[in-house]
């Protein structure tokens, strides 16, 4: 048996859980939603997908641009078993109330609020809260990402603070309307939200936050300072540990990644998905041991942090894999992400 | 006969270029060079691409940091039957004296004076320019769009004059060290350096350029005005015209491209190279005709639009296509560059 | 008699006329309006205005803030012969509606259609327009720039046809809810409506006009290129004619101009207003003339270029000078904007 | 007696502090030196300084320019008491060895080592390490805001340990060659130079930093986390201290001040310098104490907050003013900057 899967939302993270969903052995992508024709429908039929329409979508519309619609979104519920609902922040609310009554199963994106779902998930930190869920709330971006980081590093040595602050890229790269255009805008609310929600996933994490937003599109950077409990001997196992852990990539001196420009160029020479960079990105240089305090950088894309976050949610609400790290071997395998 | 190909110089043009030559049933691949071990010598080899030292590289570099060398440019130039020279900017004019008394024949890049080779080449302009040629510059970004476009309006219908103001992208996306971050430069020399060099491989086109440059990194904005001497009827059969040209997309407004972040997010859905448009970008609805006067925008993707030309270089070069048509339908179907 | 003069709307053309009106030996500032308190509120009066409501404003935020209110717009209209509306766009539409019935004269901004007034103003293209009226509409800061420049060219030597590509700044710099950050955005439209709002001053100027919206927040540049009916002898005496005229600060090569960047640093150190250029900005090595065809780059800083043309609207209206020439001549000197 | 002072190097830092010491009762700015011609040499002569040529300065091309030139630095340095060398990085430490054999006294500016002179200084944290020394360097500014901020917090209630993230502007305004133009560039060196850079003023303190290069040229913003040894009871207090002090702005909430475009705004509507903000600038809704964890951004203007230490600097090494509140606030009445 093979999942049937419905991705309600064609966007910036919807058509790259399509895209992941389509290459997992054990699911099946049944369409995906558009509200309005663009080049981004387009695509999604270029690639094979079927389209339906959105709630709010017109038929009208599609017909006159030539797109061809397998039906609604009512339509398209009814032939799955799970809908990963990627509309913009507040809207997977309201369709909330759709897949409830129609039984279907649903995963939502971390831009809603918590109680959108169950439970929220993150791989690395909770994988095995799926099981037996009707609903799901893959954290945000910035919340996998420091997620990610912190079960790492909680297991390994202790976590007795952890203090984040969240430099935060302004807009997606296709969203021109969008700003600031230069200038920095501290997000003032102290601290932010992001430390209370890396929570809903790691409940007993210490971890405090701060952001600012930066007049960029391609990545967020986190700078992080964390006393541990147990430090280890010296910086170099913090690299090997994040080195062996899945979903981690720890660039070398010799690779000349300067920042963000250079992490989205090694992506393009990669060239899985859309260019994407589905790891939590750490520097090895930019990495620091002095007694307890453990300070790293990582930049986390935005775009397609959460991909693979979404098919494990999948696999821990079906029991598809006996844990997370098999959810995680299984997803990363398919996706292309290897080991370094 | 395969003809044998290096890439001399594997950074933004080259990677591409050494991408587009192994698509290519009638070429080979030999190999590429490198002047620092990187992120992108390393992509290189996980490629499968063969990787040489340039000219000033040291060996020992690479050794430590681990990466497979197969030799130096000298023992590359004996293995091959052209070189595609896609070093820095005037980095090209030393290596012609390199390339010249080893025997091999040589392609040089638009950041190169004209004088580097012995014509300069854009397939649509001046396809047959290269048969019997030792050594070929393929012309710049900028030019390569204006060419292009050229070619098209001034056989069908005749250019009076053409005025095209050039807004330039300041920097490729991963050049982190290049600004302005917030402002506009006018290129002061008037008219710029563009129109020339068009008439470098239009001789007779009356054209004059002027640019500026602007603080984004993603694509180059024409704005293009031209008297035609023998009007079409209407805006219309211009469309069609550049519709039924390769190299060429023309969106419909319904796709919703507002400007070059929407045209970037089509490539990345498209999924084409290192997310690439190699076509002259323009808008169904930024078109317009007025008595004999054209107006239209063009947008233009700096880090790959010279690459299928490149490869036509090569097939004018040593005659391995009739004509210009043939040689450009086989690199866009090996490129996968479809028409519409 | 001094006239009194109301600014509905402080903000950032607001502050501006304001603190040009108050400058001026003819006019007397007798207040401004604000909808809300602010820094800039709070700035206007440190700098000794009076403050009263505009239409949507609530009294109570004011007295919260601590900041002391003199009326509201009712009380202030009652007190002047004319009020400048700066209002955002579109809504000094609707305050016409107010001015009219009170019988009080009204200036309103470019932003608004031309039809909210019952003629549109420029100082050097149609000043004497403004005797009798009860209304006019200062054009838009790109419209002025070009009316400017084309009153002086076509009064020289006749404008056969003028084509300008006007690269338009996409927001102002304390604007940070606005994009793109990273990208070219072209206006489709074709050509734009700058031309038709140029002749709204200049009646029978041949101009047509494209534009692009680029990420920076200083000022739009020009890309004029203009069809002389009887060119000069050289391009020296274009330059000696601009530099003759009030209102266009022509740049030497010595002086280091490179773009935008550094003419909002020439405007900081000179200190006049808000470290303003309010005049047309011009580089003597970015002009060109080629048989007929004039070539010329011109800057507009789009905060504060229509801040003269608010006051001269005014003697205008009032018939406080003879004509442009002295309605000029006593602006600029007022505002420090001495001839080079 | 008035302290003769030249300013050596007239540019970003060096124009403020000639306006600066120009403002001063006890000081008398005897010349500027410029490197080449330029509008700031223009802006300089305009601001009725005297001119004369730097180390390398060429008369020639001053004479071309129409600028009249006083002298040489070997003039201009024998009419003073003391040089403010405000040169490029690094050069500072050449000119070093010009001022010492000369017997001037000499004040350089953070960008240069901390043993370019005798001790480095910051008005708030050690102002009285100036007396009798020769050569003072007055710190950068990202160090000169933390030592301010330092200084305060750890008189009133002790510091713990400092955690600073430093989010640095990459260009100044007028700077048009430098990037990222989109990007962020975490300072891999961990933990940043700043801290030591406090420490060589405030040499207890126990600071950490960290720093990331983005894309904007108005300020720098730091995210403090502090560890209080002996808490306020409320962060009213902590508010209450930082407006009591001189060299501190806190915004409040209804001033709408988003971020640092809005900061540069209030500074163009204050009309101070260069529209410049000298202070730090903190927003009382962006701080929080939590238990002994105080938390608060503070953004920093870098082309100005060194400003007025440049002055108190010059007090401290000729014994012109009692102590440092003195100097203090003897320098900000000057330069109007009065206290909220």
């Amino acid at each position: 048996m093979r999942v049937r899967v419905a991705v309600n939302g064609y966007g910036t993270i919807g058509k790259r859980v399509a895209d992941a969903v389509r290459k997992q052995p054990d699911m099946e992508l049944v369409g995906v939603t558009k509200t309005r024709p663009s080049f981004e429908a387009e695509a999604a039929i270029a690639r094979g997908y079927k389209l339906y329409l959105s709630g709010k979508a017109e038929r009208r519309a599609f017909d006159d641009a030539g797109l061809t619609v397998s039906g609604t979104l009512s339509d398209l519920i009814k032939e799955v078993d799970v809908v990963v609902d990627a509309a913009p922040d507040k809207v997977g609310q309201e369709n909330a109330a759709i897949y409830r009554p129609a039984g279907v199963k649903s995963i939502f994106q971390g831009g809603e609020k918590a109680n959108v779902a169950e439970a929220s998930f993150n791989a690395l930190a909770n994988y095995a809260v799926g099981r037996g869920k009707q609903s799901l709330r893959v954290v945000s971006c910035n919340t996998t990402g420091l997620a990610r980081a912190a079960a790492v590093v909680d297991r390994a040595w202790g976590v007795e603070a952890w203090e984040a602050t969240i430099v935060r890229r302004a807009a997606d790269p296709a969203e021109s309307n969008r700003g600031p255009i230069n200038g920095i805008l501290p997000t003032l609310k102290l601290p932010s939200h992001h430390g209370p929600d890396v929570q809903s996933v790691l409940s007993d994490l210490p971890i405090t936050t701060t952001a600012v937003v930066v007049p960029t599109t391609l990545m967020h950077v986190h700078v992080n300072h964390v006393r541990l409990r147990h430090p280890p001997a010296d910086i170099g196992e913090v690299v090997r540990r994040f080195r062996a852990t899945p979903r981690f990539r720890v660039f070398r001196a010799w690779e000349g990644i300067e920042g963000t420009p250079q992490v989205m160029e090694f992506a393009r020479d990669r060239g899985l998905g859309f260019n994407d960079v589905m790891e939590n990105v750490l520097w090895e240089q930019g990495m620091s041991l002095q007694g307890s305090d453990l300070r790293f950088f990582q930049a986390i894309h935005q775009e397609s942090i959460v991909v693979p976050e979404n098919i494990d949610a999948i696999r821990s609400m079906f029991d598809l894999a006996p844990n997370a790290e098999a959810s995680i071997l299984a997803t990363d395998r398919a996706l292309g992400l290897t080991a370094e």
